[in-house]
């Protein structure tokens, strides 16, 4: 009564992995270039030990690789009950040594666009060697070394002889959480960045406020999340949360892209700040209600001003997301002060215009904030001239590649998002259609194509809060993040990833990840956190 | 860039609640009969006191009762810290008293097939009354009550002056659990029933083997999970679990229909009874694969009543659920002592009166163990003359009534399961379509309609486990569940069942069940179980 409904979901070649675990030794998401040998080595925790390389520029006293030894050290050893690693060092002679050597400092600070994240990882008899140029590609390596350590029937941890070379195939490969049709508690917001890190996942894309709340504390206006969240203390991110999570996602080599998405998708704001919007009409009278912020007052760029230098003094990374999607231009139409804006400006009544308006003035203001901008693929759409610098987020279905070409072709940057809209629940092997994405199957030059600069899985807030996030993100969001990270080539085939997937979704469960099944089995470790 | 995409799912009328949180005086499932007025009365945990009615026959010392008295404590004042509500009675001189008066006993025992659930409930300045026949239906009473009860902006708890006539439109609301594809550990398990008896569901379906795994423990066939399980300790559930399952049922009024599918599904069950299933050929020789039991030896039989024998001894419900769906012939077809029963019995080539014959032996078996066989619906469809009594489970889609049609007009019980496969993913607001069915609306006279004594929610575990099963399963099987207990006609409308439901869920939630949000908004208070 169930299978043969179910069934023709079946991704061919699946049956035969009916019941079984596999055990494969892989990385996820693939690396670059990774050559195993059947020689393995014992681990125990008892022995294990991270160092310093002599001629290393990173040395001990640096937060984020510290840190990542702690972290590993338990994620290594899950039965070790904690991270205190040099505990256990002087019992045993011969520690296995994982010696990390970075070429180039700063220890810490932000990761940031362009920070290289290569590495090198050799695994022989008695050590490991880890080299990279800085301590982002350290911690990709660090989390690549820990997916190489299984454990045996037995319970004895082992790793086998192994050489990595390895680099992301994008520089940007984002996750969006919307965290206003749904407040996420701070903590299903860390435990996202924690699985994104497994899955070598490097931005997280936070929509923080839209139409339904505004739960971001500012400090210059406190009334926008006081009248705007859903609640004004406990539905709220106050100026500590938000660093938690920077500093959380920071730790991880993760950057924080913030968003404050206008014109539209602003109604929260409006209780806040009651003048911000533009009043609608119903005939000749206000109706009461309101449409998106009014571009055409003086006030509205001082506040965006304002909101915006707040922002980007608690936001450290050089991007900003300014939105611009969806605007519904019936209120503005309805307005007389706005549709005598347009006769002074000559917009006749083309209402795009009026939006390309507001959103050169609200890029500017990020530019002179020295941010770089990124827009929803509707700005650019609709502003055809004089195109200010500004990263294009493609996010409309239909032929998308149609519009990265558009985009790459104006000299603009691309975010592509479209084919990874994850909060769209279906089968979990929808992971293959995650899976078989080919970002730069357009015609174009070389030059166009580096334009791409990676992609974003999106967790839109209409049906997802904290009681589904996770297993509707993992492991599905491990699809796009390998497509992302590795050669396009070496993972064309969903037959081959299944497997991988299956083991690296157990991984996930063993690390507290609620991460979903692709197909009947089982793991060794089930999720124990009902 | 998101909701414009995901407002094709919409609900008409739904925009208007965004945001908000509904304040709904309501229960769900929804009772036959409510009375609600304004006039509130203030409850204080310490002074709130559960008693029997001095003409109740059933009095202290009843287990059932006891216990959802102090589990109802708890539900109704959350914040209490636990149920000792007998604790705080003495600091207050005029408790709020809710007298219950159970008119027949037994105190105790097993809900089953016919246990009336029918309860008054009435609620007035100082008390409440509840007066039910049984037990059951003084938990159903309960229950309402518990949903009765709101909390103030303030947190101060109250209840509304109510008069509830309450009876189930069906005696069958069940739900089935499949931990054969997926092992769900027992927690998963008692976590489900838990929210079942908030949703007034009352049958756990238990399908407990399949193909992929056996993790049933048998006494007298130990090898069958030994061999057939994932895990021979860790994914298996032993006579000491089972029982801990019947018992949690058992005190939320919930039935426990096992389920022992066969002759298909069965392919766990060779591996630790090597003769039971059949052998397929290649040609002339053995493939080395297997089938369906085999259903031409007399060890099959001797088997069968074992196992059946034990499964009676354990599982106390006077139904068993004994499968017959989707036998896949072509084993059968190729195997040459098959062919020659086939001749022997005169059955031609028609498959399907081998597996009639079968079942026929099965249900035999059954019916001497004085227990009545629930099968699916293919052992109807094949078993055209002299069907033994069977309860017919309809899974099949396509018109589905169709299929009630026919199997009521033979003069069978049918339980209704076709609509309600919620395994399969989709908008959470499919909720809508799991709440439109209308399990009556055949052709048929009134003793066929008396037929159809209910109907089931399906989480099959092909892309299910402990991960994902609360999300997925609630809140949507409670729309299945109001279908299944209230009035059709006072419950036909979506739009009026969307608030009550959205508030249910948050009721959920506060009660611990990981249950995902209908649409856009939020609840006082969110899941905090990440």
């Amino acid at each position: 009564m169930s299978s043969r409904c179910n069934l023709r979901f079946l991704i061919p070649g699946l049956a035969l992995l009916l019941g079984g675990v596999p055990s494969v030794l892989a990385v996820w998401p693939q690396p670059q270039q990774i050559r195993n040998s059947a020689e393995r080595y014992s681990l125990s925790a008892r022995a294990f030990l991270f160092k310093h390389a002599d001629v290393s520029a990173v040395r001990s006293g640096c937060d984020v690789l510290d840190q990542a030894f702690t972290r590993y050290f338990t994620l290594i050893f899950p039965e070790s009950g904690g991270g205190a690693h040099n505990r256990y060092f002087w019992t045993e002679a011969d520690p296995f040594t994982v010696e990390v050597n970075v070429a180039e400092g700063p220890c810490d600070g932000y990761p940031a666009e362009g920070s290289i994240e290569n590495y090198k990882l050799t695994v022989s008899p008695g050590q490991a060697v880890l080299t990279s140029v800085t301590v982002w590609g350290a911690l990709r390596g660090l989390e690549s070394l820990s997916q190489l350590v299984e454990q045996d029937d037995y319970g004895a941890y082992y790793i086998n002889k192994t050489e990595i070379e390895d680099f992301p195939r994008f520089q940007f490969r984002g996750l969006l959480l919307d965290t206003s049709r749904h407040y996420l508690p701070l903590q299903a917001i860390l435990k996202t960045l924690d699985a994104m890190a497994y899955s070598k996942l490097n931005v997280f894309h936070w929509h923080i406020v839209d139409d339904p709340s505004f739960p971001y504390q500012s400090r210059k206006y406190p009334d926008l999340s006081k009248k705007g969240a859903y609640h004004p203390f406990t539905h709220i991110y106050t100026q500590t949360d938000v660093r938690r999570v920077i500093e959380h996602a920071r730790l991880r080599g993760i950057r924080v892209l913030a968003e404050f998405d206008s014109p539209g998708h602003t109604q929260s704001w409006g209780n806040g700040q009651p003048s911000l919007l533009t009043p609608c009409y119903r005939g000749d009278v206000p109706s009461g209600t309101y449409g998106p912020v009014n571009p055409i007052l003086d006030s509205t760029y001082v506040f965006m001003a304002n909101l915006l230098k707040e922002v980007t003094s608690v936001f450290p990374d050089s991007y900003i997301h300014l939105g611009g999607d969806e605007v519904d231009f019936s209120c503005w139409k309805s307005n007389p002060d706005i549709k005598a804006f347009m006769k002074k400006m000559g917009f006749g009544s083309d209402f795009t215009k009026l939006e390309s308006f507001y959103m050169q003035n609200i890029v500017n203001i990020s530019t002179m904030l020295n941010r770089s901008s990124v827009v929803w693929q509707d700005v650019f759409d609709y502003h055809e001239i004089n195109r200010p610098r500004y990263v294009v987020e493609v996010w409309k279905w239909g032929c998308y590649l149609c519009e990265v070409r558009r985009v790459t072709k104006a000299g603009l940057k691309v975010i592509l998002a479209s084919p990874w809209y994850l909060d769209l629940p279906g089968p979990t092997h929808d992971w293959a259609r995650y899976y078989n994405v080919r970002p730069l199957a357009f015609k174009g030059t070389e030059e166009q194509k580096k334009l791409v600069i990676g992609g974003e899985v999106c967790m839109w807030g209409e049906y997802v809060d904290a009681t589904n996030l996770s297993p509707r993100l993992w492991p599905r969001a491990c699809a796009a993040a390998e497509r992302l990270w590795s050669d396009e080539v070496q993972t064309s085939s969903v037959d081959q990833a299944f497997p991988r997937l299956t083991d690296f979704r157990c991984r996930l469960l063993r690390r507290g990840i609620q991460a979903e099944p692709l197909y009947v089995g089982h793991c060794k470790n089930e999720y124990q956190g009902i």
